[in-house]
């Protein structure tokens, strides 16, 4: 067993990287972000490098999204077992668009604004998909243009099931999602902004993504799951990231649900009930 | 200026408490949670300490919450201008709800299923408030009870405006909302699952709490703006928390707001025009 003494001490390193700032701060009155100091601006966003674009839609008027805000909110669940039917282009960009869509820019090109508010507009996400069922679109590693809503096809991914589950810690049920987003920081696009204080923020902006996720998947009858269980090294190698400028911070399967499967749902709590809790 | 060589080890440290997993862990083969070790889950709420309960509505349907999720998504904007009218009993019921409100119990006294996703179900978090302006509300700070959908009156705040802007970095406008949340971490009810590893999940959690105030607001016209600068000691002093074994980690001001002051929010952003940015 780990010893008690050192996990406390990394759990009471862990609770103060999470609390407010303090008044006594070391660093703040001699902090200056490179933003002060008038350094360049990092681009707002990752430049395509792939030639295989796939423009998406940006009407949402033929998908069913009939719920009332109160309804939604309240349908929203976490879904681990997926019916494995198609999922569409559409849905997908839906999906893309309610976590990462860019509605306007600020200033020529000092922020977008998107769907999801972020600490000073720095919107430092990247959105990584291995995509295994979605109609019209081959499987494979793509990731999201949010500037002109558009995937680029990464490359193929050998046992693309395999890797899923394996990239997530060995979550196997993940494996069966049609589609599994990994979001990345590009870490120095909010740090050029807030130095050494842009990280605790960051963590809660990409919740902000991971719930529109999950509301937009409760509007489509979709389901997806959080997932914070995932390998660095793994995801990085996936995408090709280098692991420390940029690196994967939050994952979500999100796949086609049945109401029938309700009960195999159950399953991965059975725990609960076998010990009585 | 902050040292160039202490702000890289300082960002370096805050990256790797961002990143995922690594399959070289020293900590992970040894690791069992307080869970593993059958040792006493502690309680799923903390418990009042107030006799004065305010009971909140759970019937939503007089609420005007007519957006569709597609206009919910793109309607959200971050607002700082308030317009200081009114906020009803039952918007606020409704923002509660919708941000930690509990939907269901899983086992005995396992874990709450609420409006939001949470690690483990962990829901580690509880919600204060500073209200100001709320119809029928006497001012002063407040503890949400999500057992039973209640609100308890903690106690009365001298100089509130004051102390608003004070516990946010003496962010003034803040100062003109009707209601203030202020989310704490009890940490050990996500450590008691998860130790070592519960916290960086936890910010990420509250990350989708706070966008579901984001959503909730939108639905009901009322305007919001999360922020992540707070102060630490401030806020557990007003709230009578410790500031380690619970603190807050993340903060919304919520008001009425009104489309004329539409030009006004831009103010905030008038570097950016000045700059040329």
């Amino acid at each position: 067993m780990l010893e008690e003494a050192v996990q406390k001490r990394i759990i009471s390193q862990n609770r103060e990287f999470m609390k407010g700032y303090r008044e006594n701060d070391p660093y703040e009155a001699d902090f200056e972000s490179d933003q002060d100091l008038k350094r360049p601006q990092p681009p707002l966003v990752k430049a395509p490098v792939s030639a295989v674009r796939i423009p998406l839609p940006r009407d949402f008027d033929g998908l069913n999204v009939d719920k009332d805000p109160v309804r939604l909110i309240r349908d929203r669940r976490s879904a681990r077992v997926y019916s494995q039917e198609d999922m569409s282009l559409s849905q997908l960009s839906f999906l893309l668009w309610a976590t990462q869509g860019v509605k306007a820019l600020r200033g020529k090109a000092y922020a977008t604004l998107r769907t999801v508010p972020c600490g000073g507009a720095r919107h430092e996400f990247e959105t990584y998909l291995l995509i295994r069922q979605v109609a019209g679109l081959e499987p494979g590693a793509y990731h999201y243009l949010p500037m002109e809503h558009a995937l680029e096809f990464l490359h193929p991914v050998e046992n693309l099931e395999a890797v899923i589950s394996d990239t997530l810690c060995e979550q196997r049920w993940a494996a069966k999602a049609n589609v599994v987003f990994y979001w990345s920081m590009v870490a120095y696009r909010a740090e050029w902004r807030y130095g050494i204080y842009a990280h605790r923020i960051a963590l809660i902006d990409v919740g902000h993504v991971g719930q529109n996720l999950y509301l937009g998947c409760t509007a489509l009858g979709l389901g997806t799951c959080g997932i914070g269980a995932f390998f660095h090294d793994l995801c990085s190698q996936v995408f090709g990231l280098d692991g420390d400028d940029e690196f994967i911070v939050y994952t979500a399967p999100v796949g086609t649900i049945r109401e029938a499967d309700r009960s195999a749902e159950q399953a991965f709590y059975q725990f609960v009930e076998n010990e009585g809790l």
